[in-house]
């Protein structure tokens, strides 16, 4: 066979044409894709496994049960309908849990410091963003890895803020230039809210470290009831010890953020054949089951605080117990999550995309995008750590971060789909081409009306042929991601948080990010 | 949060037991994924769709129908209720193209010269092989290209033989050193089926090649009646030249095919905005009616002589008019046509993983990646094209076949998707594990006996961490599957072909790639 057609007539006219039509800038509405696509396309789980799942958590809850839960937990979770064991764990009955549910907060939105970038995460819509908590920065020419700073932290939030296909911000990466923990937790916050308009997600170890955060977004939101009416930064909140404990700094820090009107991500990272079962379907009840004692707590803590549903179930490589981010049980395991947060109707978040390998390569790209195409279409509505990360989250790379972009924009037009309407299948075209015009489609109005409506153009992928990327000197895709990357680090500084604001922050806090980081040299 | 259990206890009792269960190996119907894994999880199209498609390509084949066909078609088609207009197009009533999908071949083995590789792609049924014609291949360290040979085609089909995830081997490259079309024809077969044991495809592009080709497959089989018992080469034919014309040639080898009890796939390679409508949904209806028409033709010369289903729908960058054959469109109508092969229950043949990157680098990985991913979870039986091809079919890659191998192994895994059993959601290991055990589930009887069964393992793919990769000197990607490649090219030459039949072969028919390039050296 010849695959490519031999024979495309290249008319002049029909190549101005699509000069002209791709020269105009196309209203949001109408672009190949935006936030919040509609997925739901993927199922890997028929609506009897996901009824299974959900009652196999609920015996699991009614039975198992979970250990270490502070007292201020207890208390609340007891008045609630809890039992405690002589052992000492919290057991949740039945009618508890769906009670919970029934009445838990849903379809919240999430707000940027900008309202373009708000985001409403329920149904089937779909966004990306990063998290973390990598600890090292890539260099991904060398696939040197080195600490990770407050420095980088910042840098990121700047380049995502200017990334088309990434929504909101979780801090990538530790700030290992920042030893005390007050310190780090305060800085965190600070480089991303000041390096982003989109919503921040962020994690803190101790309640007095949020606290202190929170008054600062009260200062940049202009005020506690500004702040309690658009929160714009989330908390990422290991609650549980997986398996079915609860972990007592993060419980504390929960509630902190739930009486002080910030959103919580109730995330249970198990890691399958490790921390939660080796069955795929009974590390989903686990997780599962997690995130629902979650729920339970933050309702008894603030009934109708907002919450998402995060099932992060990791993978084990069994063979050595360590985590393997970019596996395909990784992609079952995430995409089966959003169908079961899905059933719910409760805002969903977990994790895709997190590959194994240490460089932008293709283990990284393939990796990357079997996880983000089935996550992604599964319908999950918050998709956390979907680019940059290296390494199983060990490693945060720039370069990748930018590559990336191109992947998810690529994956948000599958979960578009294909119309299927009178207008779409309409054989006029057809009929016109084969019968009375050229015998091809290259000029045809509905070409030219539909290729920057319906097609999607990579920004770093080259579609050149061989020879003209011969002629070009065979750049590399890390290089022109490179060099990209420079032109936006030395330009995009964003200055959304005014400068008196930014000052008497900086009067009453510890901000360790001099002011000159902040702005061109 | 921290996304890496901080505490995994690794005592050595676990880690023992792990290593004896990993290396017992398992029997086929144990491992983690095999030939023919059960797709339609993902569901590109609704059920309102697929009809709409199918009425609008019966439409157009009543209206529209073909132009060119050939003499002894038009007799055939005509024949069986066909009619030719005044401007001489054949056009194809409602009940002829229906009482032809009524009765066409469904449900054929396609076989191996080996029986162990025959396959059956009908139902939801998936598998993965190469396609052609490439016309270079790519030193994957440098990205230099250069023209493709006979001795590059024979292998690569070495190498497929090799890899457990190449279910058949398509002719991949063309033998650019043979420029007399009846020599390259006749060494393209010939370098194939001596290369591998697994089903091949390949194409002619004058009948009285495929005449010769057929007699030396005769005598491979054994005689004529031991070929046509098991034929093992099905022929690829672009009997189409979208929009909706005959190709006269390939129509011609198309009989000879028939008669000669070679499948043939009916492969409609239309390109999205060029020679089919840049609507993605007028393009599929476009494909199907022409895979229809070819259905109609062949079932004209025999009824019930196996044909594939071949909706190769390729795509425009309507910015250029060149192909994208990584883009994201293409995913969607590559998982599209496999909704509506499945339809008509027919055999589907499609096109996926063809990457525009020039070598195998990270939008090379993402851009395979997603159409696999997305295509091969739709349930597309035969899919084409799979791995090693690069820069939009322009190119062949040995490295990169090694690793779309993985890339393949990993997206069955996430086809065969997540048992949700009694006994896979049992508590009983959690309830053990909380209550009782060792709170972790690393050397659980569940974790041992699931390790090999559920769990699927790169070979190529490295999920080390960054200090034993920085160890062991940061070897690339690239470089870990060029020392492979060594290994399997400098080892692996089929032997199946007895000598003395290859003799015969050879004393018959102009055989061009000299014996002593056929054995270790």
């Amino acid at each position: 066979m010849s695959a490519i057609p031999e024979t495309i007539p290249r008319r002049g006219g029909a190549r101005e044409a699509r000069r002209a039509a791709r020269s105009a800038e196309l209203p949001d509405h109408l672009k190949p894709v935006r936030p919040g696509m509609n997925g739901g396309r993927y199922k890997p789980l028929s609506e009897a496994d996901v009824l299974k799942i959900h009652h196999a958590a609920l015996d699991a809850l009614e039975t198992i049960g979970f250990a270490d839960a502070p007292q201020s937990g207890i208390d609340a979770m007891v008045k609630m309908g809890a039992k405690l064991t002589d052992s000492g764990r919290l057991l949740f009955p039945r009618a508890l849990v769906e009670d919970t549910v029934a009445n838990a907060a849903r379809h919240f939105v999430l707000h940027g410091q900008d309202p373009k970038y708000d985001m409403e995460p329920w149904g089937d819509k779909v966004y990306f963003g990063t998290a973390g908590a990598a600890v090292h920065m890539v260099d991904a020419k060398t696939g040197a890895y080195r600490e990770s700073t407050t420095q980088d932290l910042y840098n990121i939030a700047r380049v995502v803020d200017t990334l088309e296909h990434l929504h909101f911000y979780q801090r990538s990466v530790v700030c290992r230039d920042l030893p005390l923990p007050e310190e780090m937790d305060f800085n965190t916050t600070y480089a991303c809210v000041s390096g982003t308009t989109k919503h921040v997600g962020a994690s803190w170890v101790a309640p007095e470290h949020l606290e202190q955060s929170l008054k600062m977004l009260h200062m940049i939101a202009g005020g506690e009831d500004k702040w309690r009416e658009r929160p714009f930064v989330s908390q990422s909140n290991c609650f549980v010890v997986p398996p079915m404990k609860f972990a007592f700094d993060a419980c504390k820090c929960l509630e902190v953020a739930v009486r002080g009107g910030m959103p919580v991500l109730l995330l249970s990272a198990g890691q399958a054949g490790a921390t939660a079962p080796a069955s795929l379907a009974a590390a989903l009840v686990q997780e599962t089951a997690e995130c629902l004692a979650g729920l339970v707590y933050v309702n008894a803590i603030k009934p109708k605080a907002p919450a998402m549903f995060g099932t992060w179930c990791f993978v084990s490589d069994l063979r050595t117990g360590a985590m393997s981010g970019g596996s395909p049980e990784q992609a079952l395991l995430s995409a089966a999550s959003a169908q079961i947060s899905r059933y719910y109707d409760l805002t969903g978040g977990t994790a895709s995309g997190m590959t194994d390998s240490k460089v932008p390569d293709a283990q990284c790209g393939m990796e990357r995008a079997y996880n983000h195409a089935l996550v992604g279409n599964a319908g999950a509505n918050l998709i956390y750590e979907s680019a940059g990360m290296m390494a199983s989250l060990m490693g945060f790379s720039l370069e990748s971060l930018l590559i990336d972009n191109d992947l998810i924009g690529a994956v948000q037009r599958t979960i578009r789909g294909i119309e299927v309407t009178d207008e779409s299948i309409s054989l006029d075209t057809m009929r016109q081409v084969c019968l009375e015009g050229p015998g091809h489609y290259l000029g045809s109005d509905q070409t030219l009306q539909l290729m920057q409506r319906d097609y999607i153009y990579p920004t770093l992928g080259d579609r050149s042929s061989p020879n003209q990327w011969e002629e070009r000197g065979r750049p590399s895709l890390v290089d022109r991601a490179s060099t990209k990357l420079e032109g936006i680090l030395s330009t995009h500084y964003p200055t959304h948080i005014p400068q008196h604001i930014d000052e008497a922050i900086r009067a009453q806090f510890p901000v360790r990010l001099p002011r000159e980081a902040m702005r061109a040299g």
